[in-house]
């Protein structure tokens, strides 16, 4: 739809608030790209020594401290990162069209791709006597996807496994999101979900699918050693492909008439309560 | 508040698609005045008794649909509500600058004003044998507030209890968020917190506050019958002031090295473990 085109003689930008526009036009700064955003998720992308990261910007004197804080624990790992550039905070808002950046903002690139048999062989090796898994069906708002990445981070998950189509990739507001849990949760990446859950059961991983036609709620639950916790998108929940895959059906014990919960408050929850589970 | 009168000869409202803004700026409709929308936030908003609604938009065949069948139901009970008017989406993303509003918005009243004394006295009447409060010090994001309404309800909380400052009004974003849970969940306003949870003590209920330093695992806890849980803003937690005031310091069974969880999950997850407490 084009912007109803001005009809005054007056300069097309105002001159304050977001402000710098003709200014910059004028000395010819360019956009600055950046990918990564958010002090959490930032410092620990700069301390990740599987992250590759191109540019670093600050736009404050706090955060410019938080940053030189986390690249002093990063170079005594022997990680190498580019030297911070300070910007005005209302670059980083052009650049990142309202996003709460908390004026730290990065150029990274992806995480490389994880595998499932990786994720596997990781989780059965660690020692903990209890693994987790999640699997998104679908969910696609990055703020959920972000959100159920730090719960999952949080309550100690081994991974995640989204569908290759249909979610969104792990960064900007996601990564903000995830609050640092990007760079420590490995996600995988499926073709085919149905299969992987068949993967997953066929090694001794318990598939529970979270649908408000459950038949159990995690409460009463055994506890399992391994086991995959699978959720769908808000408002349409699990695939029906997805559903008729899982081993169990569960639900949260909610009351009407406001029974469902958020994806990400679900998926909190669900986490919660498996990870409190007596083997 | 009135609807905006039509100034033109040709129908008020293009016939389809967005687009239409230059024809709207010739014809001089006016911004449409919306502090309510959402379908699951309107459509509730529509049956509650207690709920004045001036005007009700929608942008779509299927959100009339909804919309129709809400104000059928909230006739059957008696209650008179404005002729909901057709608007283009566009007219609609205008009014609410970018929020997803899914096509259904309302001009409401706020609802009147609940004490603790009435939803004290409420959860002490309505046969259940467990019940829990809400109190929120100083969260302010009105995503937050609304999942934590959503979840609230969901887990059977008798109510909420905010600061008269430092908490958003429930309307627009914040009532979207609850999903409806506004129009169910009573909230009360408090000058001053500290004195609320002394009030709640003195009437025999047990105020647990959230924060990291707490000694104690939901999952350890025994059953209250009467409960309150407080929870502070995202990064800054309870204030001191409030934290001194609560009975016992719990704290989520989280792992390192991301052990925050966002300020709804957690909330979400204490509701859900108190909830299923055994008495």
């Amino acid at each position: 739809m084009p912007h109803p085109p001005h009809k005054s003689k007056r300069p097309p930008f105002p001159q304050k608030g977001a402000g710098k526009t003709p200014e910059r036009k004028r000395t010819g700064e360019k956009k600055i790209n950046v990918n990564l955003f958010g002090l959490h998720a930032v410092c620990e992308a700069i301390e990740n020594p599987a992250r590759h990261i191109h540019a670093l910007y600050y736009g404050t004197e706090k955060t410019k401290e938080l940053c030189l804080a986390a690249l002093e624990r990063a170079r005594k790992n022997g990680l190498t990162r580019p030297v911070p550039a300070p910007v005005d905070r209302s670059r980083l808002d052009a650049a990142l069209e309202g996003q709460v950046h908390q004026g730290l903002a990065a150029l990274v690139q992806p995480l490389a791709e994880t595998f499932l048999q990786d994720v596997m062989i990781r989780a059965e090796n660690n020692g903990d006597q209890r693994q987790i898994l999640v699997i998104l069906d679908q969910v696609t708002d990055p703020h959920n996807v972000g959100a159920i990445m730090r719960s999952a981070c949080a309550f100690g998950a081994a991974g995640m496994i989204v569908q290759t189509r249909h979610a969104p990739e792990i960064e900007g507001i996601a990564a903000k999101t995830a609050c640092g849990a990007a760079e420590h949760l490995p996600v995988v990446r499926e073709v085919n979900l149905a299969r992987a859950i068949e993967t997953l059961k066929e090694h001794g991983w318990f598939v529970l699918g979270f649908d408000e036609r459950g038949d159990a709620t995690p409460d009463r639950l055994p506890g399992y050693e391994k086991c995959v916790l699978v959720l769908g998108a808000e408002g349409a929940g699990l695939r029906e492909n997805i559903r008729a895959h899982c081993d169990r059906l569960v639900r949260l014990p909610t009351v009407p008439p406001i029974a469902a919960l958020n994806v990400s408050n679900a998926a909190a929850v669900a986490l919660y309560a498996l990870s409190i589970k007596k083997m």
